[in-house]
């Protein structure tokens, strides 16, 4: 059976890059950037350009099954000004091209900053609760959820948001800095097993899911991916306590 | 007692115009309109101007105790790139110049096409329900509303959504169109009395509320309205079946 082909953006990122090598021998990728380019090996295909420019977008969806769309400012703190460009502009850019371009399946890269205001005051989070953003960044992930919402319903595109909790690039050391990542951690292996479970699963259009691992101090609800993704998280952050 | 000083931004709409006329005697006025100028009364001060102009909003808000934004692309059929212009960053900039210039309450013109996709599958709708925009406008008014909220919990602000349903410039007159009008109206003095509500009660710093007369077949849920805000409509729309 042919390997399925997917576009990641953002694959110079955080996670993008995780999920960039995980994927590697399972689908067929490509790979977008904004400028710098590491290296890449055997058929993947590259391109290089700007998350908010649609007529690129056009052309980096071009043939492929689905996208792993990581791209976008990631910052907490960023301005309006940038959210605007790379999240809100942006995402719209992913959404209108692949529906242009007949592409259903889209892994969005939401951020549990959308409900970052129920953390504020303790309030344990379901997905279905109304967004409470916590910054520009929140609340332009937000959009990018509403839109999906409307591209699914409108125009059958198949978009799942998953809310990211706390990935770090190091697995091996604690963030010292606080324990909220004891609630908060999404390991490697388990954010891999999260989109691919999303890239594959079959019945369902549309979801918003928490990316967490099995974490027992979680404060966010998972229940709604190990039912309709059948996600089955295979670490705890409580092994750094 | 001293009058509060209102302004109200997209005076020269449809909605903006009923207000504007129906406060002129409760409140001082400023109005803001994007370039034309209908005649003006009295004291009432006019500015003329972009809504996506921070600098300008920053002028615009400078010392009035509360803001009525109706300004935006009204459309349900709008461009993407209209209402990433009028309404998400016309909205932002009216947010961000009220935090600016320490106006903290607001009463921002939503849409019940942020919710337009449970009206198309017969859903009856409650406003804490997730958003389902059936548009760009409405996934422009959606945004509107979770930015709304980050301003209320990060900085103070008093922001109330108002999903206005059918408002029509004539009155006497049936939209002969369709038979949606006799859920969805919301006549002229019903409208004016919400916003006032909106613009005077307390105790109170958000809120999402459908803008409906007491319509016998309302299909949107206005009890949070009765209950919040003292909203006591005085028209059906069974008037026009």
């Amino acid at each position: 059976m042919d390997r399925k082909k997917v576009l990641i953006t953002g694959a110079a990122g955080r996670i993008g890059s995780v999920i960039h090598h995980a994927f590697r021998d399972r689908y067929r990728l490509r790979l977008m950037y904004h400028n710098t380019v590491p290296p890449v090996e055997g058929d993947e295909e590259v391109m290089v350009g700007s998350i908010a420019d649609l007529a690129f977008l056009e052309e980096a969806v071009q043939g492929v099954d689905a996208i792993v769309h990581m791209a976008g400012n990631p910052s907490g703190k960023a301005t309006w000004e940038a959210v605007l460009e790379a999240n809100i502009q942006g995402t719209y850019c992913v959404y209108e091209a692949a529906r242009r371009q007949g592409v259903k399946r889209i892994v969005f890269a939401s951020t549990n900053h959308v409900t970052g205001y129920y953390e504020k005051e303790k309030i344990y989070t379901t997905p279905d609760m109304p967004e409470r953003p916590d910054s520009y960044y929140g609340a332009s992930k937000a959009l990018g959820e509403d839109l999906a919402r409307y591209y699914v319903d409108a125009f059958g595109l198949e978009i799942f948001c998953l809310r990211i909790g706390s990935f770090q690039p190091d697995e091996s050391v604690k963030n010292r800095k606080s324990d909220r990542i004891l609630s908060t951690w999404l390991s490697h292996r388990d954010c891999v097993q999260l989109v691919r479970r999303c890239l594959e699963v079959e019945g369902l259009n549309y979801g918003i899911f928490y990316g967490i691992s099995g974490n027992q101090r979680a404060y966010w609800d998972i229940s709604n991916a190990r039912q309709l993704l059948g996600y089955e998280p295979e670490d705890d952050a409580e092994r750094f306590a």
